[in-house]
């Protein structure tokens, strides 16, 4: 370390453990050197291992398990805002296994604000569909999406629990999407999400709200609730 | 209301305080009516009532002042990531009255990673600016830029005090921004950002870090921290 630097002692030493992150000196859920070696290994006072370690956790670094120690946090996957994707292919290519729980199937009226967001008609039926999508058997999305019953008509459960959507829209109802509008905004985790993705009630999440269209006529309306730690999302700009 | 819908009557609650917020009949910082007279209003139970205002807080509709009531929130801002795009023009264009604040402007060397994120040797000298940025005089984003002394090398502290930073580039070194990279992710406010966003620590932010590109020479890094109620980013897939 440069003590004579401009630079803050702690981000010295941040910048030292994340290039071992980045590096892989230091793997995935791999166990940090203790407080006190920290100290010990980069000659440095408890106070600035500590800020260093805090920071680290803040910016999703590494985790602490209580009475454990402090740990690796794993990567967070990255998702080019570019083409349509698919949570299912994405995690493929990634190589992770990528599972898919149905947690509710429903057939319902459309409130109002539903309709004034679908372009229905209020009490226009609709089918909603809740999904916890995981990788590697970790929950990172709750998925809800709502799909107009005149263009679905015969939708079951079971099509959700055999079958990514897009499959299911495409082979049984000869359905594509051509084009998705996204938006994006960070939130706090409510609690009934909270509970499914395993955080901590008002731990940051991105909100995305997504249409998307065949030809001109909207297909789906989903709302996504994405674990904070896990996604980050990528676009270019020109 | 329909009390023998099966849209729960909070949710019913809602959609119709959000109509009246969408159409303005409730206009920014209104004082809504109170949670007694809702209860009269629309023939509910306080619970019901309560558990509407909960929600359309937690969604950024409205905002709670400790013995003062409940209040219309001021609309998100929306951004469209397709073109480059500048916080000063998008206010303008919003009818909003910009201003920036420079909290910061230091020559600092590059410590590993920050060159690792900027493509540059470890050493090299890099202008560190600071803004806050505010439109009608609320703070939105805390905004810190680094800039390659080598490609700018007489920067000064005035210049971002008078000018937007893309003016600067293109009048006093005819440098374009040709292409931007932004990256998206959720994140807890931290203490020193909470303080100038005027924000409760552990509410969430958008954090967008941004390189931008004059040909394929990266000009511009640029870490912001956004008030998570007050913008939404949308974008158009493919």
């Amino acid at each position: 370390m440069n003590k004579v630097s401009k630079i803050p002692l702690y981000l010295q030493l941040m910048d030292k453990l994340i290039m071992k992150i980045d590096q892989q000196d230091y793997t995935e859920h791999e166990k940090l050197p203790s407080e006190r070696e920290l100290c010990e290994i980069y000659s440095m006072s408890r106070i600035t291992v500590r800020q260093a370690l805090q920071e680290l956790a803040l910016e999703g670094y590494i985790y602490k398990l209580h009475g454990k120690g402090t740990f690796v946090a794993p990567h967070t996957i990255n998702q080019h805002l570019v083409k349509l994707y698919s949570f299912t292919e994405e995690m493929k290519k990634l190589g992770k296994v990528p599972a898919t729980h149905v947690l509710g199937f429903n057939e319902i009226a459309a409130d109002e604000r539903l309709a004034a967001n679908m372009n229905l008609d209020p009490f226009d039926r609709v089918f909603q569909v809740i999904r916890l999508r995981f990788a590697n058997d970790e929950p990172l999305i709750f998925e809800t999406s709502y799909l107009p019953k005149k263009i679905f008509p015969e939708l079951t459960k079971k099509d959700f629990m055999e079958r990514p959507m897009y499959d299911v829209f495409y082979q049984d109802y000869q359905v594509s999407v051509s084009k998705a509008v996204e938006n994006f905004s960070a939130i706090s985790v409510r609690e009934t999400e909270a509970k499914f993705l395993k955080m901590s009630t008002h731990q940051p999440c991105m909100l995305i709200k997504r249409n998307a269209f065949h030809k001109r006529e909207l297909i789906e309306y989903t709302i996504s609730v994405v674990r904070g730690d896990k996604f980050d999302y990528t676009v270019e700009l020109s």
